[in-house]
């Protein structure tokens, strides 16, 4: 940690600053210039909070050095993490993974066939929501637990991996025998008692960027999966909140290759919630990989405009396979592949 | 709904989206321009996604026209909810009240002294965390159980009302014996299964604005509870995540007048989290009652410099002495009083 | 500044920070950890960019931590700035100041009955648009210099002073014979050609925060004036953009307190632009006074519904009367008043 | 335009709307339901404000649903515009043009060594300011005509175009010999009055989306320079401000497809300011190519490390020679070339 004093604060300030860091832990080094006094502390406290000495008395400013995420930093694994499915499906290697299915599980008929569109187009796992966080409490809630054993059921059929998403820790248990990987959503990026749990569970994790969140407010989430010994995570950028509305969200394709700079994770872009409108989707799945993402989740309908839930985002299932064979073709040209 | 097709649209687009219209229950009357057809649906079913109708081939925009939301909307109870505590003490009505207290809970002393203090300044309510929610695995994480039943003792002893934060749904019964009112933080805005659970509860709950939640977003979040048969809620404004970082949010003092057009709940502000820093706390305390907020949510801790969190932002005691004696004042001026 | 290297960034690269810093004018000293090596540069080059070393090899992170503004900062001129207009109306003091008046001047009845208006209520200075910053060039563009005229006619018979929006140079010299203070209006705060010939006008300035203006932005702005001599300068909050939408922007009020705290400068807040919709900018006009605002830029309209322009955040005279007769009263509780 | 009125509003109030909307020139449609009355306005007129209808009594809400801009919309040039320059290089056809060049003209040496390497890598524009628009009034201002006339020498020796950033109307004369084509900066997307001279000019214009503005803002203010008559106009997305500070803007590269389906205009993008630190820059070049792109824009410095003004996010010539090998390969699989 820096703090920069103001120009001439008094020895009494100067010297209550360096207690208080000394307390925490640090080594302070001090550098006295001809009006501004600058304390460099030195060593890495557990948890501080840098905002505490913005406002001692004579303080000008105060700047965390340290990243305060450790597990997640690239530096922790510089060669970047793989996670390897039961299937053999390896995510996060050279080999760009698609995700593709319904917003929701709506019924056997819509799963199963979504099922085969995926795995005809090229995807590798089936997404679909048995729980969904819906904003208002009179819509559609989802099937439940019948629809994870539908997503199962269906995924065996046709040779998918299925990642559906938790919203409850209650849910984590009754999800293990169905799931291949838990998806966290946005607005529960910063659910800490669920990461917390999500962090003892022994099955891949894909965590999606939260509305708000900044890149680093996401390894910080991640830190908490990560401290809890799972460090099959991937990261999911899918839009943030900003003041257009003509998209749902704006979509911030250069957290993909800023993510992919700073942390050993696997990357990877929603860009049907990152726009919201089905049409935006092919440029925005193209314009993520070759932005270096790691994989691609995307919603995919047999029947878009009879959809029970974000209809207007999702793909017909010919634009999923048109743009499956695009991505094929662009994959190369920034070293990567898609089967 | 209003559906607006673009401009020579086919009369096969318009049948389409008028049939789709009358699946969902709507009443559809059709106005037709030289040049643009629109589609007024009238009828509210109980829930529909208007950006369905966006993409349909054909259209060129549509428009929700009824409130997503109707226990929560003013029209509900044009008279105003106000809440009254076991203590006697009235939230809603033409007293302003006062929450004030330490981020969290971190020991007898300082607790017991924090309630001393909020009662002899004026406040009503001691706030205090006992699970925090924090950013980083590595931060202090609250005292758990022993810090409600120390939140209890010392609110007994000083007259005053507890409130603190829930987290999780395993919390709420384990909160029930000790406190007075549950705080929804903005994190667990839309955790919308916790929201389900607190509105099974009979114990008034204090709900924050999310950190990029918009005005509609707080009251679909509302309606979640209110649904569920608990209408004791009160909403609080505590900033939105903006460009600006000279503060740790944007505090939108206009959703105190906004939010108390548009529903019937008490409106609360939390000036401590809108500006980070302490010493903007009391102008931007002056400004929320000024502008007509039904309360006010504070930290405030018997030695800021030396907190386990959010000290920054924590008042000193004499602050918030001072403070509620200029709100006292205050007060009158806009039609409201303070003990 | 303060450069933090990265933990084992080579010699070299440390060299080369140096080389570069001390090639800019500084002053450096060294601290060198265990792991890290920090590099705080002393002294102030009039002009350099901490981006530029963000990206050098082997760096960590840079810190500007100089204000990048010098006559802007409240250090300059710890007492504050007042100022003072030909009639003797004083600006920055203990009294508060109201402008209001309608957004364009549309004829001479109208701006006419809106300076008797304004002037009825208490008001000193009468505002109006002689020349127009539309978004749409297909709107009312304003009645140019015959509306200049029209303000000083109708304010000379009234007793008020004259604010108009400047929007180009060449308006400057027009404009001059007729008012008494320049706007820069919200989209011009970066019209850094506009501001530098402002600070060679000897008249006073009120310049709006742009829509997406951080408060170090504004204060730079400030400096352009600043720095060509022209000291009697006003600052606004007028809201800004973010994903709210209900109000027409988000009105920062913490930029009150902010910018008081940072600059010598005048504040005034314009809740009209703040909210957009009129029954908003009571209250917002009470909080920003609550807050510490210097003064208040409000449009009123003899008959807002047929305003040709912002009708809908224009207050009727009567609310304007109301309005001002309840911050009388709530002026002394925040050590101010209002005449 | 809809106006939706509040359920049961009375007679007299739909009434007032109704002869409202009638007096802007709509023929009104009224739709009466149970409970709600819907007001449709069929007829363009040439200027309203939807916002005034929104505050009069008894409505619920109004809608604006005709575009309110004519010329720069998709239908207005359903082909799509193309721009032939003196040269015979067309922009908004297949072929993607690459600007690239230092941020500032800095010297001779400095400006030819620039030219030559874009021309080497296969740049078509020597893009490079004369006039530098700065956040500090003591950062380096350019070196105005000298810098002019040495951007069309070394260009002219190269092949290149000269492309330039406009501040000012009177810079415009100025300019008009030395150069191929105007930009516009982000922080003059909405100065109206140099948009407007813009307008009557006979020379091909770059305008960049200001950091706030809203696609819609972004085709109004291309709307000022078509209604004066010239149709040679690019826009270009350069990054909106938003929470994430890690880059310098957020890069809206969904702004790409989304303003190719709304206009006719060549749409270009700007990664270096979108990002800001030169390594993610080729990255989101082929994002933005993948996405659609017309175009690209990017700062590139023989030497970067001394670059007067914006070194942090120029490449170097390496980077650039490698970036335009790489897009050459990705063009053809969006159906585009790079020369």
């Amino acid at each position: 940690m820096i703090v920069a004093m103001q120009d001439q604060a008094s020895d009494e300030a100067i010297q209550n600053v360096i207690e208080r860091m000394v307390e925490l832990g640090f080594n302070v080094h001090r550098t006295t210039g001809t009006t501004q006094t600058i304390l460099a502390g030195v060593g890495t406290p557990a948890s501080f909070d840098v905002n505490e000495f913005k406002v001692l008395t004579g303080v000008h400013d105060a700047y965390r050095i340290s990243s305060p995420y450790k597990l997640a930093g690239r530096s922790f694994r510089p060669e970047g993490t793989t996670i390897t499915f039961p299937n053999g499906v390896v995510v996060g290697g050279k080999e760009v993974a698609i995700m593709a299915g319904p917003c929701s599980v709506e019924s056997r008929e819509q799963i199963l066939l979504s099922a085969q569109q995926v795995a005809a187009a090229g995807g590798k796992f089936l997404r679909g929501g048995a729980f969904k966080p819906r904003s208002s409490p009179y819509s559609f809630q989802g099937m439940g637990l019948e629809g994870l054993k539908l997503l199962r059921e269906v995924s065996d059929a046709t040779g998918l991996l299925v990642i559906t998403e938790v919203m409850e820790i209650s849910q984590i248990e009754l999800m293990l025998p169905y799931i291949d990987c838990f998806q966290v959503g946005a607005r529960n990026m910063q659910n800490f008692n669920l990461l917390r749990e999500l962090g003892y569970v022994r099955k891949p994790i894909l965590m999606k960027r939260g509305i708000a969140a900044t890149i680093e407010e996401v390894l910080l989430s991640a830190e908490y999966i990560l401290s809890g010994g799972n460090y099959d995570l991937m990261l999911c950028e899918r839009g943030i909140r900003t003041f257009e509305t003509y998209t749902r969200n704006t979509m911030d394709v250069s957290a993909v290759p800023v993510l992919k700079h700073l942390t050993h994770l696997p990357v990877f872009a929603d860009p049907s919630h990152g726009v919201g409108k089905r049409n935006f989707v092919p440029p925005m799945a193209l314009a993520s990989v070759a932005a270096g993402a790691d994989g691609l989740l995307m919603e995919m309908h047999p029947n878009p405009d009879k959809a029970m839930s974000d209809g207007a985002q999702s793909l017909y299932p010919q634009q999923l396979e048109d743009l499956i064979a695009q991505l094929r073709q662009l994959a190369p040209i920034v070293g990567r592949t898609i089967a």
